[in-house]
């Protein structure tokens, strides 16, 4: 591994956390941030996966490209000599983050072309990375139209919470490529981004890419979120999902359940943007939803600094489920679903050119 | 000043956070917990000036009693000598913290008795001192007397927010005290106190006094606690009040008013503790309210550690407001007020002796 901030970020002011650069996988590593812009070159699976549990490539998407690389890591490594390390290195990828679905997904995909070599895998994941750049793009156009249906063309104040962006999301992001839509569009008064205990990745990592587009921005602490909607005049909360059940209801970092509360309250639009991957049509409801408890550490300090005394115990859900009662819409790279007018969620034909799905299909769906 | 904790603390579990001890204030440091117990011996105006506007002694209950004890300390310095430089001491301690309104009222009272000397304004001072302290026993009694009413005897699961025990009141404290009440009824199966961004004082300072008293309790971040309650059985939140306005909206800690909506939609009694002044019948509502934003400085990192990057603006309010419409009922020293029921906020006749009211009168508004 090396530093070398110039190749990945280059003279773009677009974003990208991860890619294949030169003959190896380059990646923003998202712990260091936002003291320093640390770029990790990658040319061994084991530093990869490495990278995915340390959480210094994190985000559902960005995970996927990331271990779809790995694949391409390891097919140059080893699919000519030592075919069983390979598939070996194929199961520790795999395996480097268990929960998150798009990981597993993407790096089956890559694996099924071993038989045609390193090239054709890194090929497929080169794909995998410009379709989850491009679903980015299409959920910033959407989602910014929907805005401007819901509230006009006047400048918009917008609340978030975690980071959605170009580091979660390889390049744009999901919510917050929706609120860099708008900026684009010359439509954003303010960004509100929550800071996101215990992680804090609103603070730490959504401020930076704010800052890095030059887009007007507040942070605020988690707890100010409800009562800001409350008291000021806010247009929309925008959040990405983790998971979103049959119904509609959306697992999400924790805190995104007390900002829809707030913003029903407020009868301010509550509004989720991810990918259509992220539906999982074999959960009914949120109730379906386990919550993970991630343990005490996190919430009794931060980078070593003690918060709670030494022993104290913690409740530590990662995330929260939003019942659909308190969704104004759900936004995709494919559609918009108006939860707020009864629209409910359809399965999709695959327009995946794998799966050999008419991709024309899709236009019936928006 | 010098470390003594032996003599404030001694050996009763009964924590008191300020006192007259041997002839000095005596306050433990808030600002050293949790990591140390350090308590200061204060002999000077100008130090316990400092030690409220640094936040050593916090919550409106304790400053009023360091104002009261302050006004001793000027009197043995300065009335005998120099009866303007008292005036010029009380007026310091009365401007530490322009906000607190405890403050300036118990500093008016000591400082009232200075005609008859320094013995007579310590026992005014002193006097203060034990009125908190039985208005904090009083709020225990009649808000866990509360709790049985609404959910029987079985031990409860109650959230909190900030730090509203001995170390904001003196002893015992406001909605701290009804939990420490709960646990000696042997009716407490547990705490669930938030953190409390950005200070941190439910972290900081709240696991610290249900650890000194034994009591069983989980931390959680603030964001998690709508979440909670409505995934798991939850018998109330109990939060103190900075002020409450006539109608009863009550402002309080921000993050309170996101654990109201949170308690609201999952049908769990939100219940304010705050003695009868700081009831401000003057006010109409919470809208009447001006909420204090403190800088970004809080926001942006914690003790040096910074969570954002350098120059990161933040919204920061020090409090919100939660409206009567969610309040379940409001327990003072005096009375339970039953906001759920359609009561609403009388004044009452003061049973301060320097009024010369009768007390007597009291038990018709119980």
């Amino acid at each position: 591994m090396s530093d070398n901030p110039a190749a990945l970020i280059g003279a773009s002011t677009e974003l990208r956390s991860i890619d294949w650069v030169d003959g190896a996988v380059e990646l923003i590593d998202q712990t260091a941030l936002p003291e320093e812009l640390v770029v990790l070159r990658i040319d061994e699976v084991a530093d990869l996966v490495d990278a995915i549990q340390r959480l210094a490539v994190r985000g559902a998407p960005s995970i996927g490209v990331a271990g779809a690389f790995g694949v391409a890591l390891a097919a140059r490594a080893h699919l000519a000599q030592d075919p069983d390390e390979f598939t070996k290195a194929v199961a520790n990828l795999r395996n480097a983050r268990p929960t998150a679905v798009n990981l597993g997904r993407a790096v089956d995909r890559a694996a099924a072309r071993a038989g045609a070599g390193f090239e054709a895998v890194l090929a497929e994941a080169t794909k995998i990375r410009d379709e989850e750049i491009a679903a980015c793009w299409e959920m910033g156009r959407r989602g910014a139209d929907l805005l401007e249906e819901l509230a006009g063309t006047r400048p918009q104040r917008l609340m978030t919470i975690c980071n959605t962006g170009g580091l979660a999301a390889v390049q744009r992001g999901t919510a917050l490529g929706v609120i860099a839509t708008m900026f684009e569009r010359g439509q954003l008064e303010e960004a509100l981004p929550v800071e996101t205990r215990p992680l804090l990745q609103g603070s730490r990592l959504t401020t930076w890419e704010l800052s890095r587009m030059g887009a007007p921005f507040r942070l605020l602490v988690d707890s100010a979120g409800p009562f800001i909607l409350a008291r000021q005049p806010v247009d929309a909360v925008l959040i990405g999902a983790d998971r979103v059940a049959a119904n509609g209801d959306t697992a999400n970092k924790v805190g995104s359940y007390a900002l829809a509360l707030g913003a029903h309250q407020a009868s301010v639009p509550f509004i989720v943007v991810a990918p259509e991957s992220s539906i999982d049509l074999e959960t009914p409801t949120g109730d379906d939803i386990e919550i993970e408890d991630r343990g005490a550490a996190e919430v009794v300090g931060f980078r070593g600094l003690a918060f709670a005394p030494p022993g104290t115990p913690a409740l530590n859900p990662a995330f929260d489920v939003t019942p659909v009662s308190l969704i104004t819409a759900l936004v995709t790279e494919r559609r918009v679903v108006r939860f707020d007018r009864g629209e409910a969620l359809a399965p999709l034909p695959s327009r995946d050119g794998e799966n050999g799905i008419d991709k024309a299909t899709e236009e019936e769906y928006e």
